[in-house]
């Protein structure tokens, strides 16, 4: 399958030519008008040749920039071998949709597509080829800042979404100039670090690693991701990077993933951190051998492995492999055709935050809004109602989210500005900011707000503490936007809290002084927009939480796919006979808000749903028809969620597993019937052999508008 | 091995016969002058055959009962074969030792063994063959209230004790009527609940359950300890109770261990719940395939193994050597020549609560105190000083802790009885109870606080809230006693917290609070004197952390021995270059108090230290001398702690591990050279393969007196 002009290069190259295709580079090596490189080279201590050499770049874009560094690239490089860009394109290039946990919430695949589809179109014009995206890692740890990047906790949504990124970013395989490469990261579980610490160790056995953590990482490479990125940390005891049992044995022999496999930024060298190399040429060793194509930052390739392959016939090999792999993708990027992918700066103007684009990721927002109470109808809101907008990010660009460094917040409509534009009495005060007030200023907001009929409090954390690196013991509000909120309470007033967050925090407070709480998460360009939508209720927030809110950080981890126990608990936990049940003393074992959880201005229910046939076999699926009615006197959009649990299995199982789900937006007093179906296979679990298979036997399947439904009915399951 | 008298009732048993020595029930079958057990029974669908043909019971105890039942039930057993009498006797019988948690912060083996022998003793008179004790688990998250009943976070400290308290209980054997058999548990991993929920799922790598949990379980099992319990919770997604490759594999296997494998309560049936057996009979079956000897209290075995035995010789077969391991022990317990042990009242009488008991439990309490402030020297107290005593803790019998069920908080003397002895000066006034206040008995002690010297604050939990079933979400103290103390501090006298918990607390605002805290956990029957003694400085409180404290439980789990990260952080968090390191931006990522802390009334400083030889081999062990000075104007007590790290290893490896230590009492301006050996053997570490072996190369060995002890010099290892 190897075409015949990258078996032409591959003879043609230089062990060290090859030895370069698997270095990455970032941007800083490039910058300049010649490509100036002294700084950077020389810190790294390499010379200019390893420069030249350099496979691919993260981090340069800009259909200009792009176009330049390529030209220059090309005039050293002997065999016109063009580089390859990389970047972090996740929820948007220019245009910024919502942040992935949001679009997770959206519990539609085909919003990621669209959003993925559209970072794709963006940041291609813009020079990209390769996006490391999408993160597709379980999390379940709201301490952990990088939930956000996830679409949540849960395998099945996970796997949907993951594939639904891949397809919106690569399109139909062949790549065509429209399209970029995914990279699906982080391989392995870098979604459970202990402690919810950012670059912590993870430890999971691998039953449970491939029964909940793996599904997600399959789904995407089963849709043909070109690219999976390694993870920073442990697993089984040894680093995802060097880990031979993940990348030989699952990866590449399991899943049988034959694209790009790279490290993560400086990874290989943190082997030495990690104790498990004593020094980069090890590191560079033990990657290799891992199956590790490219090197992003740590220059160990760039070092050591000339050495090597001198040294070892089988690391000259494996670099032929690794090589292959790279020059296979660029062919599959078209780059050997044209280096440039047809960059010029008038298809990249036309291409980026187009009305078409603005308008997705607006859709997006809208979809991924998560209304958490709704008491006595507060919203939506009259568009008349004099309003009260307060709280720190009433009037804020900072509403784009983390990982959307193209994405300008100083540009970007706040959603005091959006609410203008449909509200016609409002005044803005925000009366704290994030981590500061000042006490005059909330007395000001709560003054202001004693004027007006509804207050609207926009809460919640800037940017820049979710995402990468801002891991948090403490995921209640800040104690001054509380202060806020328990001052506007005392007015008596309706009271709507908008949160703006990138991971589950406690609210267990906000919603006790709120009438209403929508949980906005950083929406985005068009946020703004979308927020006064919800508000003024144009559209219905249907979005459904992808994670589980926990009362407090004393139930984390929690989440609603738990294993059975031994000792369930269903009764009263202060009953006496309830004693020796598995719970805490001090809190209920139910979230604030569980998973799957939205509310609508709708009104559902589902009046009706049968089982085609209640035996599912390999050629028979499980299949259920169900009847959704809308009682309410105004349009809304629900997602019906179809949970199964199998009652006796060789290993323990969750009390409950999503299995399908679909959302329907339904008129005043209109009703539909619907189809979920559940493949056999989709049934199988992982058993004590760590194989996976579907068990004959007695099923329950479940169904309703989030994961605490109870309505439930009986199937089995035979082999035919 | 085994005996002619076994060999014989073996082949004259009948297979029910071998069944009900399968079979345990609990103490309320067996009440009343007849041993009428009519209502349980009957509860259970069983017959009174199955009552005598019961092998044990758990929870009788007292000569006089124990000998009436035994009397009664042998005059229904055919081979007049025994029965064995089991009860929980954990940190004392009748003389209330401090709770176990607290022995590991001893850091004296030889305490434990003498809490574990003065148990067995006492409750041996009491007519108890079998101590479900002791409880091995490996503890790391304060939430679980079963933390209480472990000696903490570290498997060697862990293994060192559990050594010490099998050796306790049964001496050396074969038993003899002073002592009893020790019952490891819970095999294994119970201590990992995840959130901290009692009876969760357990989810750990099994590469990091040999690296780090099961050594404390071989450590029993090598000292021979003579039944091993099954835990509650799942293992690598299968529960404990039928896990063939925990039962047979690793426990019988590889850990040789030949004893009686015994069910936690119920444990067979919970199967059940778990999902991994349809019914009682199912169970059963995984139960006794997996090796389970005895079930206590699911009645499984005595309903289906006659039916299952009658159908399958394999059943019945495994049925043969669970019984013949039962008559074993029997015999080693000397049953077969006196089913009394020699009970007797007058023995009973004399055995029980004697001085030299009492005694030992107030060394125990004495030396396992932590002190874990102490500002300007504020403790220890004069006996003259004016003090007021407050806190709910302060006047009352409840210092026993959980599991102590022959110990009676009325006779216990309380801390104020027990300072009238020493302070000749003091008030007492609680202030408030554990979770409910009186504002005006808040200001009352407030008030009297304000008119004496010193205030001592005795504050922490009920016995009810530490122990099995007692998780929490909430690690701080009650408001209720947070804001009595804010209220005394407000006065601005020397303040002392004495805080009475079974579990690691959130201690930060106690700390920034108070002048001194001492950490007395449930101190048993002689805690109050022990405090008083401490207070009054006759002795120095020379306990250390057997677990780390947090700051908050956002920090959870926090433990000294993490492995590496790939990205350390050692320099300031807040500084920009070290944003992408592994920490938390709202939190330290050090503890509050870290493992192994605790002051002294002492000054101790490790003047010299060297090393026997910078090479280590199977010959020739790591060997320290250590120069210990006590620079303070009194004696005192320290704990030296000597921790190694491995430079390189094929897995990662713990940032530090400790491998020795020692208390040492010097008085004042004393000084002692001690030495510290570290066998080759117990450097080794578990491997990818899940093989334990010692690696060769470079290592660290680090000395001081707590876990952040950086003092360090470089040593190898080599095979030979």
């Amino acid at each position: 399958m190897v075409s015949k002009n990258v078996q032409d290069l591959m003879e043609k190259m230089t062990i060290q030519e090859k030895i370069g295709q698997l270095i990455q580079l970032s941007a800083d090596f490039f910058q300049g008008d010649n490509v100036a490189i002294t700084g950077p080279l020389k810190e790294a201590h390499l010379g200019e040749a390893a420069l030249y050499s350099a496979g691919s770049v993260l981090g340069i874009s800009g259909a200009q920039t792009v176009r330049k560094v390529q030209k220059n690239y090309l005039k050293h490089s002997r065999l016109g071998i063009p580089l390859l860009f990389m970047a972090d394109v996740v929820h948007g290039y220019k245009t910024i949709f919502p942040i992935p946990l949001a679009l997770g919430a959206s519990f539609d695949p085909q919003v990621m597509k669209t959003a993925s589809a559209t970072a794709a179109k963006e940041s291609a014009a813009g020079g990209v080829h390769v996006t490391f995206a999408p993160m597709v890692d379980l999390v379940r740890d709201p301490r952990w800042g990088r939930v956000m990047e996830s679409t949540g906790e849960d395998p099945y949504l996970n796997s949907v979404m993951a594939k639904a990124a891949v397809t919106g970013f690569q399109g139909t395989l062949p790549l065509d100039q429209n399209h970029i490469a995914a990279c699906v990261k982080h391989f392995a579980a870098y979604g459970a670090p202990e402690a919810g610490r950012e670059y912590n160790t993870v430890d999971i056995s691998e039953w449970r690693f491939r029964e909940q953590y793996l599904p997600a990482y399959a789904a995407a490479i089963e849709a043909q991701a070109l690219l999976v990125m390694t993870s920073f940390n442990t697993l089984f005891g040894v680093p995802a990077t060097v880990n031979q049992h993940l990348m030989r044995d699952i990866l590449r022999d399991e899943l049988q993933f034959h694209g790009v496999l790279i490290s993560d930024w400086d990874a290989i060298g943190e082997i030495i951190h990690h104790g498990v190399a004593g020094d980069l040429q090890h590191a560079a060793d033990l990657a290799l051998k891992a199956g590790v194509d490219i090197d992003m930052m740590s220059f160990a390739y760039a070092k050591y492995l000339a050495k090597a392959a001198s040294l070892d016939p089988q690391i000259e090999q494996l670099i032929n492999e690794s090589a292959q792999r790279i020059l296979i993708l660029k062919e599959q990027l078209g780059l050997f055709t044209d280096p440039y992918r047809g960059l010029s700066t008038e298809r990249e103007t036309e291409a980026t935050l187009t009305t078409e684009n603005l308008d997705a990721a607006q859709a997006a927002a809208e979809q991924s809004m998560v209304l958490l109470k709704n008491s006595h109808h507060t919203l939506p809101l009259n568009t008349a109602t004099a309003i009260s907008l307060v709280g720190p990010v009433a009037d804020t660009g900072d509403i784009l989210g983390s990982w959307s460094w193209q994405g300008d917040p100083d540009q970007t409509e706040t959603i005091a500005d959006a609410l203008a534009k449909q509200f016609s009495n409002f005044t803005v005060m925000p009366g704290t900011q994030y981590h500061h007030v000042q006490f005059s200023k909330l007395n000001d907001a709560v003054n202001a707000s004693r004027q007006q009929e509804t207050i609207v409090a926009v809460l919640g954390l800037p940017a820049s503490e979710s995402g990468e690196a801002t891991s948090m013991t403490d995921i209640t509000l800040p104690a001054e936007q509380l202060t806020l909120l328990r001052e506007l309470a005392q007015l008596n007033k309706p009271l709507v809290t908008i949160v703006i967050t990138g991971r589950p925090l406690d609210l267990t407070e906000v919603d006790a002084l709120s009438d209403a709480v929508l949980l906005a998460w950083f929406p985005g360009s068009r946020g703004g927009a979308a927020i006064a939508n919800v508000l003024s209720g144009r559209v219905d927030p249907s979005g459904r939480l992808p994670m589980t809110f926990p009362r407090n950080i004393g139930q984390v981890p929690i989440y609603y796919n738990a294993y059975n126990t031994g000792r369930p608990i269903s009764g009263t936990p202060a009953d006496d006979e309830n004693k020796y049940l598995s719970k805490y003393i001090d809190a209920a074992n139910s979230p604030l808000y569980p998973f799957g959880f939205g509310l609508s201005y709708g009104d559902f229910t589902i009046t009706d749903w049968t089982l085609s046939q209640h035996n599912v076999t390999p050629d028979q699926p499980l299949t259920i028809q169900a009847t959704i009615h809308n009682s309410a006197d105004h349009a809304g959009t629900t997602v019906v969620q179809l949970y199964t649990h199998q009652q006796v299995g060789e290993t323990v199982q969750p009390v409950k597993q999503l299995q399908a789900f679909k959302k329907v937006s339904l008129g005043a007093d209109q009703t539909q019937t619907i189809t979920l179906t559940v493949p056999y296979d989709q049934l199988s679990t992982i058993h004590s052999d760590l194989h996976r298979s579907t068990d004959q036997g007695d099923y329950t399947v479940m169904l309703g508008f989030d994961s605490t439904c109870t309505a439930s009915q009986p199937f089995t399951v035979a082999h035919q």
